[in-house]
């Protein structure tokens, strides 16, 4: 008999089906196998060393949740036809596939382009390869479609998105703290007027799904070494830009080379979408991990120091403060790395940067994880958790420069 | 108070302490940073998609391992002293940095050199380096030591590199078949008369251990879709050096051309050690992946061909067979080949492969495990096991081609 | 050689050595193997089956974990010598050693004495027959000796005794919201002016912690069918001395009728310390269930009624609500009660029973953990958290009947 | 809307549905939940702690991967209707429901009946209370259904029986040799005119599962500890037998009594099947555990003697030996214990003790474990596999006996 499924070994969920058909065929397609390439969390393996996942094993995960979820909510008598299993599934697939390298990292750097509207792009081009077959998929994933819980399931407070993550951030850092009852959490779900719900007795797990979030936060995404990284590669690849913006040769890969001599916005993605897309298509970490490799030995000190650092790991000191850095600080630090005999003394706008990081592990404001009560009413998480759901969002200062430069700690307020 | 110890994070084993100091300095060192991006299985990830940890991660882990079996030999009263604890853990933690690209798949094709031989080489540099600090780490490395069995404990049938390899390779390609009870094989640990014994009540351990390795041979490391994917990564190589030694131009990043460029020998390395290990040092798996991306636009059908096969995972058809294969059936398909309308006419050398595979789990004629047994005495485990410790190596035929070329499979005697 | 240590297997930790010595006696004394027939979380295997760990499991693993917390704190440079790690040792391991069948559960209803101060008399009888040898032991475990943190380890907010109770409760129960991460907690305890501390960077490690015990209070040990079950038992054992007080004949295994038929308090231990002890030494989990089978038949219907719910699980219906129950309802209850044709008309004290559970996770008021910041200084957890420590204790009000009772739920306000 | 199925928290597989219905209903009766008291591995968790989960765990899981096999059958297009898959699940939920106290240890003391036996008469009275509603089961549990591989999932050498005690049993002990992938097992398996096979891409998978099932035989069930603590509570149960036997008082709970005072035989059961059942169902541990230690006071040296040990783990020694014992070393024995001034002089019969046991994981005499290949057909394992199936009997003599007793081992061949 011929088989119906293909099946894949994910270390976090054990076996996953792949469905012979359209899913399997979008999978095989270049466009997704790219992803195998993009890491799914950056450079966190310079802090958590087996943190090498990528957006694909991300994207089959979330995949996988989703059938769960589908045979959860049928289970309990919620209609889900056949094509719009399909079309959710699809959706979810797909939901990061505009992800260019190093996912998040450069989005505004090297493309200026949200990666969610890269992803409508390319689930578009697909559609037409595919002959419409993923008209559904794509109106479920804009929430034009008439039943809002198949978008909630995609993206949403409490989406397969970011269950699979936390789950395989978890996974791979091996921070225990992100770990979720992800089948508790599942079996919870139901849907009430057309929209994503959570049982009653589900309430402790959400509680506990927010707080895992928030502490993969601050833990992991938005640890000080992660940060410093980021930025260095931030920075690395704007210096690349000016240089050659200025005329000064800057070896790189040929796709890479094309981001780097030109800004490409969203509406140059739109008017030539499919010679965009490709270029695009071609790019992944390996062009950037090459390519810092090699402009190690570039005769630009700044370039140089940068990618040295990126290379080798070492990387800039990064510290949180609870304010805004005073100017006058930033000057002192510009001139102290003026006249550094071993650091670029024209580097300052690639040295020394400050910032500030927000986040909010829930968010009252948005659409929010709603609870079925057992009277049968609907109430919004933060009204019926006894426990004060987190929802104020929290900021941090940040300063980020070499190790060799002294920072007065006196005159800031360091967290 | 100064800390003593960094702690890593690693998912296999939790926190990995790292004592300030020269262990330390070693892995802040450029030659070791660059195994983070060396895999440690090569193209199985293709396969099993979470697959992607690195050297860096293997050496970690088995330099946790090690600290171990050093402090359970210590508690048996196994007498091994501060200076022999801290050579054995640099032996460990530099076993593998010789390793190249793709770990071994690339190791007869873009250097002549084997990997062992090349970490010996970048330990004596070290050695230059950190003061003749590493003189005891190279004698253990070497088994020039008065102390056999820390040599053991780096390089042997039970030793600490396979212990970490196969809880490593089975946590992140999910395969449970792999796991080894590791805690209890180091407990077992003892020394006798020098070399390296397992108590007899670790005796049913142990033939897990080995059926473990044997099986996670057959289901990972040579299964087929895997070994596909290195011949043809191995083909690619193979053609790219031979369109360059015709001169046709084949573009590379600069390290990966130097060894495009010219047959790099074990001779070559010894006489220039200094240069070449540097050239070395800057090659890894990002630029063997930058280049077959661009390959796949190169002229030459057969170099393109291969090289869109491995960068969007369309691989060739592996099959095993329990005999060698006819000459005259690889001829046929030669033949077919030539034909073919969309595969290149002239890609015979590149296109059809055939080789074998051999595994033993256990070798007796090599330094045999020793069972330390309840009356004093020691036993080779071959011996003692009630259960028949397969020493006999196992070999497969296996051919490799497009899967557009039809297998005549009543010639053949497929496995 | 002679061993040193024996090996337990333990599931949740793996191997846990226990020293030859007075460890391994104290652990073979028949007053610590009867802990083996105690289990950790009485009746809660009702609703989580697997959870059938007894206080044998938990006091082995919260022993392993202070090994591993003296370990921590001496490689920062705390002092602790042997003779204090091993009392230290000692003191953990026995600090539960005073809990009688079904741990908590029966405290004030079969015994009207506090599990902590029988286990002091344990341990004072236990030093006579060790000659004096749990002196230190003793003095740490009633907060008497000059390095308060040796007693937080046993007995605080965050004492080896929390983290194994959560780490081993997750386990049996395969509820993943009480994981906590133990190493990373431990790995972050220093002393600070004799106290316990945890450095700034396990902040958000405390918290994760606080957050899994007050959710795994409201998921496991308080919910509500396990509190049924125990409110059952509770009632049986109140019926089985109600009866015996009146002279009807209820069967026992002879050390439990010692304790039906008499009132033992403090002071009559303290008066007979050592044949009190021996009797209540022979008292465990295995008399209470045999017993309870057993009344299945007797002639009294509250008894039988009772026991036969216990054994075979036919459980009483519990509600919580966020207010105290108004007197007329359960005089209404009451009434139903007396009119129902398969209850007991006379059963009213032990079938309608209502009270009030309360739980915080944290405590501001008690003795804090504190945080050791980066500057040097020290602050309560409560003043550094920015994400709100929960110390607010939290009430709820349960009501538990039969479930052939008819509850008007809008005259409750149920929560 | 009503609820379809019951989630069970289990810890070994997360959560298990139990459909409301005869399934829940078959749970819920008083038979069933005795299982709670009846331990899976008898006195294993004197060697292995954690090992304290009951045959009702075993049940629920075995029915759980009952659930997983048959979608994964349906998948592949094997037709089994709603009535088969519940009748299925109802034999293999009570497959074991006529276990006694202590499982198979005390199977050949207390009660002269297979285990086996008494599940087909448990599942007949059953049917009769349910109305002829466990016909098909019954029909499946005796082979005696046209479609053997439904009962080959019940009790084959591949049964979901098996398959869940080696996990669980891993679990509970934390002896991870028994871990199988019994993920890929299941999605191995297939029916091939009508009776079970594996496809062969499980071979793998099949070989572990018979390695890891020898390895937990010869580590766990038959770990010398164990089989001590089992062989003295047989001679406690046997000694209490003769006591009674002579009309000496020995005390036990009623059922318990029950057995002790006669000899219940196959035939007595057939003959008085509701009454006998009835008694033998009130029959756990529990009454044993309660009953062993009011025998520690007993006036017989002999029972006092067996019934401390087993209270407080103080247990003889075994020794393996590889070939039978020789009567004039057995004689010697019994001399030293005759002289011996701490035992009784006459307790020969309960205090020297030697036996044997056989263990083959794997038997080609029986109903073989066949391999589909891709070829189509279908061969025995013992043919197929490469890696030599250990069908080979293995038995080792063993003789246990007190601590104090002096064994001159150059007079036996001790393993």
């Amino acid at each position: 008999m011929k088989k119906k499924h293909k099946i894949l070994n994910d270390p976090v969920y054990g076996f996953v089906s792949i469905p012979y058909g359209i899913i399997f065929d979008l999978i095989e397609h270049p466009y997704f196998q790219r992803l195998r390439r993009i890491k799914q969390v950056s450079l966190t393996h310079y802090v958590y060393p087996g943190a090498l996942h990528t957006r694909f094993n991300h994207a089959i995960g979330a995949f996988h949740l989703t059938q769960q979820a589908i045979a959860s909510l049928r289970d309990k008598g919620v209609a889900i036809n056949l094509e719009e299993a399909e079309a959710v599934s699809i959706a979810i697939l797909l939901h990061d596939i505009g992800h260019g390298p190093f996912s998040h990292t450069l989005e505004q750097t090297l493309i200026h382009v949200h990666h969610e509207e890269l992803s409508l792009l390319f689930m578009e081009k697909l559609n037409e390869e595919f002959d419409g077959r993923l008209d559904l998929a794509i109106a479920i994933f804009r929430d034009q479609y008439h039943k809002p819980f198949l978008h909630q399931l995609v993206s949403g407070q409490l989406d397969m998105d970011r269950m699979d993550y936390l789950n395989r951030d978890s996974y791979f850092t091996g921070v225990s703290e992100g770990v979720i009852g992800y089948h508790r959490l599942i079996k919870m779900l139901n849907v009430h007027e057309g929209r994503l719900v959570v049982e009653e007795k589900g309430l402790y797990s959400i509680e506990k799904f927010l707080i895992a979030r928030r502490l993969m936060y601050w833990q992991v995404y938005l640890h000080k070494t992660v940060l410093s990284a980021e930025i260095m590669l931030i920075q690395c690849i704007r210096r690349a830009k000016d240089l050659r913006s200025q005329g000064i040769p800057v070896e790189a890969p040929p796709s890479l080379a094309y981001f780097l001599n030109q800004e490409v916005s969203r509406e140059d993605f739109l008017k030539d979408r499919d010679l965009l897309l490709n270029y695009f298509a071609t790019l992944d970490d390996t062009d950037i991990a090459a390519a810092v490799k090699q402009w190690q030995n570039h005769s630009d000190p700044i370039l140089s120091h940068l990618s040295y650092g990126l290379a080798n790991r070492k990387l800039f000191r990064l510290s949180f403060y609870d304010q805004p850095l005073r100017e006058e600080l930033l000057t002192e630090l510009r001139l102290q790395l003026a006249q550094h005999e071993n650091l670029p003394s024209d580097g300052e706008d690639y040295f020394i940067i400050s910032g500030k990081e927000t986040n909010a592990a829930y968010s009252t404001s948005q659409d929010e994880i709603n609870i079925l009560l057992k009277d049968g009413t609907v109430q919004p998480i933060s009204l019926v958790s006894n426990h004060g759901i987190q929802s104020r969002s929290f900021t941090q200062y940040y300063l980020c420069c070499p190790k060799q430069l002294t920072i007065n700690s006196e005159q800031f307020n360091k967290v």
